[in-house]
């Protein structure tokens, strides 16, 4: 395995880190515990590696940013949509 | 700004990231709605960018990942501990 390789596999695993979160979030429509800043400080630091990566031209960091900022604007329109209700609970 | 500093700045953001998270999981003592395979396989992943980062000799991965592996292990330690209990109802 060579180290683009690597590179490769370890943007695909952080990248992929995203889609449980989002699955569940949909799934669950709660986002209580989630903390709104993780995922917009996330996007903002992820389109600064996405420009990191094209000036160094390095494949496995442009890649794997751009998929992530997909993924986590999702999760914050999620955030966002689905307040901090609690749908679980019928009670006060 | 000269690429490493922005590499710095990226890395410093997305690390970041991760603070919120543990703080209001540590605070709120709830983690339901966060699914555990996202810092598990983030975790995973950012070994890898930070055997990556090592190998290219390219310190704001390197640092950027030592900071989120602690941050991240910290929010699964919390994950498991908490379980996925309700702490905020008392009714059934």
């Amino acid at each position: 395995m060579n180290i683009t390789h690597l590179g490769l596999l370890a943007g695909a695993l952080t990248s992929a880190a995203a889609i449980p979160q989002v699955v569940r979030t949909y799934r669950t429509r709660q986002a209580r515990d989630i903390s709104i800043w993780q995922p917009v400080l996330l996007n903002i630091g992820m389109v600064l590696w996405l420009i990191y990566g094209l000036v160094i031209g390095d494949t496995p960091l442009i890649v794997a940013n751009i998929f992530s900022i997909v993924c986590y604007s999702f999760l914050i329109a999620m955030k966002i949509l689905y307040k901090d209700d609690d749908k679980s609970t019928s009670c006060v």
